[in-house]
């Protein structure tokens, strides 16, 4: 957790990191921070010491809230750059940033990089700063061993944050299934009083005015996906798609406190009015395989095994999995789950072939839970996911629960 | 604009271009993919040819959609490059980018780098690709003269979306003066009919609700700034302040559409009730300068020479600005105004340092223009803002217009 950090540095030897970029959706900055205006601002936090916060002039009061040192960027003049470096605006950013490094006394040593940029711009610049001060490493998390392995598990307040998150996309949910419920059949398709069909656009629109009530952005979107499209897990559905009875809906919500904060994650399969013999079957094997795997969930165990016994599991009963066929698109076709945090995914990793140290399941991590079968060309699919919190006690804790039920019965 | 682009690329002698990272709130992958649901890819669009997405096999319907040329990750399993790097997963994860190139035929020449991702990451990655294609120079564009000048200027289709965007941001502007004008005072305290004072967060929690509605996405975040903080051009505002009488109120709103796509920004600055002298004579003075430089805007005029007219205005009524004090934390403090499209903040720009090329006011242009005047230590701050369209004919449009006035009179 965030206390970790100066412990996660000293074992990379590392004497700094340095996030850039903005605050908003932008989750080094936002842990580091705590969130807020900041359109462009380095943090520089050394080992062993307080955080200092280059920010603009015009973000002095929003700065001064973060908590950390301030520094305006107001004090290191752009047009002394540009002269020093005979007009080349590019050359003066590089000069600029190494004078705020000699400032702090980072001249030498290992300094690890973090922030949301262009990609282009960052490898451009950091090549021209490390040549510029060729005693400092310049490094970047590439195997996420100090910030996503501090953000493996949440302390107390990032748990309650999840939380809150997690009580207020259920509310969601379920104004979502009561909006559903509370229309009719014309024919198979869901119509309103109107009589006009209800459209997976419709329903979308509504649940971002939800979840905009309860101070939730979505900045990810949201998966309400319908018949085939329900069949491939990152279709997130089509917006003129009109709603059918009988037929699997994925609704897999995933919001986040508003300018970028803590993300929750979870999915029901709805069939609107009746399921069919063959999805109601996919469901009760899915449904099997989620009691199964989110009873064996224990602390210090591995992910990755837990995605192997997912895939046992739906193999016994027949379907392929990406155990014995890793590109199959049909069947289990997913890993288990991820973490969930200032990342809507983030460690700790399911995936096969996962590391021993991204997989492990620490006390203090919140993760997904999330099997799921699917044939696209069937029209069907299902996906039941929560996210739950391994507590220090080595309990499992759902952090916001609602039915599982597949079938949505109409009220009219 | 977009057509712009490969001719962009042999001025610049680039024999591609190559944009990595998620499609949602990368404003370089929405504008050459349309946006959708994309967790991550890469996008690499050669010189003349059409361009290839490289996505992960269960996003394979919203790459489709796209319209590009499509490649599954799944054509390149890492774990074949993970044994080819001897279990090195920075060094498999590199040898991947390679072979995605190789098939491409790009292993030289001049391929420059765009798209939000973890800088530190970056930096490292393309570092290490560079070496092991020492043929092919990988750039950064950091002189801004590939994407940010393509999206200097619109087509008629994104200025049709920057358009509805602002009617839009218009309807929530009038909601929320609606609204407050709806309320009491009670002493100089605005509250509501149960005598509870209205808080700036219960405004913006309107606000955002109000914008879902209209299918808006608020990522970052509204200004909505009374009094001291209204003096401080990028305070936003704190949720708990209460709203009172005859305080100025800075209102910069700046939403986009659902997922990161275009952006409108617009401010007013408001007083309930009633206005002191001094926030009147203020405001006037701002009105002035406002009706002043929007008149004065030009298809091939400079953005600095319009920030130099406006500074000289002010300083002719006596206030410090920064062109005679870069520094100056009162009087003009910021510059007059900035591109707005995918990104809230794009070419031109409009610094009075600002180059050329950066700061022509081409036809196809989408600017704002915004000067306002700040005294934090008297309470008090005035910004006027409208979003302008440099149409290929000369003319100047304001793309969404909301009357300027100061006084919010209360209905009660």
């Amino acid at each position: 957790m965030k206390s970790d950090l100066h412990r996660l540095m000293a074992e990379n030897e590392l004497d700094a990191i340095w996030v850039i970029g903005p605050a908003a959706h932008n989750p080094p900055m936002v842990y580091l921070t705590g969130g807020g205006h900041i359109t462009q601002a380095d943090l520089i936090l050394k080992r062993g010491e307080k955080g200092v916060l280059f920010h603009g002039p015009m973000e002095r009061d929003e700065a001064a809230r973060t908590g950390l040192i301030t520094r305006s960027y107001s004090s290191y003049p752009f047009a002394e750059f540009l002269k020093e470096a005979n007009q080349d605006r590019f050359r003066a950013s590089v000069l600029r940033l190494k004078r705020m490094l000699e400032d702090l006394g980072l001249t030498r040593g290992r300094v690890m990089l973090f922030g949301q940029y262009d990609a282009g711009v960052a490898f451009a610049l950091f090549d021209a700063l490390q040549k510029e001060l060729p005693e400092l490493s310049i490094l970047g998390d590439v195997e996420n061993k100090v910030l996503q392995q501090a953000m493996l598990t949440k302390d107390r307040e990032e748990v309650e944050r999840i939380r809150r998150v997690g009580q207020k996309t259920v509310e969601v949910i379920d104004l979502t299934a009561d909006y559903l419920r509370s229309q009719r059949l014309k024919g198979d398709v869901l119509v309103d009083a109107q009589g006009e069909p209800i459209t997976v656009g419709r329903v979308k629109r509504l649940i971002n005015l939800w979840l905009a009530e309860r101070d939730l952005e979505n900045p990810e979107g949201t998966i309400f996906a319908i018949g085939r499209d329900a069949g491939v897990p990152h279709s997130s559905g089509k917006a003129e798609d009109v709603l059918r009875a009988g037929q699997t809906i994925v609704f897999d919500i995933f919001p986040c406190e508003t300018g970028g904060g803590y993300f929750f994650d979870m999915t029901r399969t709805w069939c609107l009015g009746y399921a069919p013999g063959a999805v109601e079957k996919l469901y009760e094997q899915v449904l099997t395989v989620f009691h199964a795997v989110s009873s064996e969930v224990r602390v210090h165990g591995h992910f990755r095994d837990l995605q192997r016994r997912t895939c046992e599991l739906f193999e016994g009963m027949g379907h392929p999995t990406v155990l014995t066929q890793p590109q199959t698109e049909v069947g289990y076709v997913h890993s288990l789950g991820h973490g969930v945090g200032l990342n809507i995914h983030e460690k700790p990793v399911s995936g096969l072939m996962a590391s021993p140290e991204d997989d492990v399941l620490l006390p203090g991590s919140v993760v997904t839970i999330e099997p799921g079968l699917y044939y696209p060309d069937q029209n069907m699919g299902v996906r039941l996911e929560n996210t739950v919190y391994l507590a220090p006690d080595g309990k499992i804790e759902t952090l916001a629960d609602y039915p599982l039920d597949l079938v949505l019965k109409l009220k009219g």
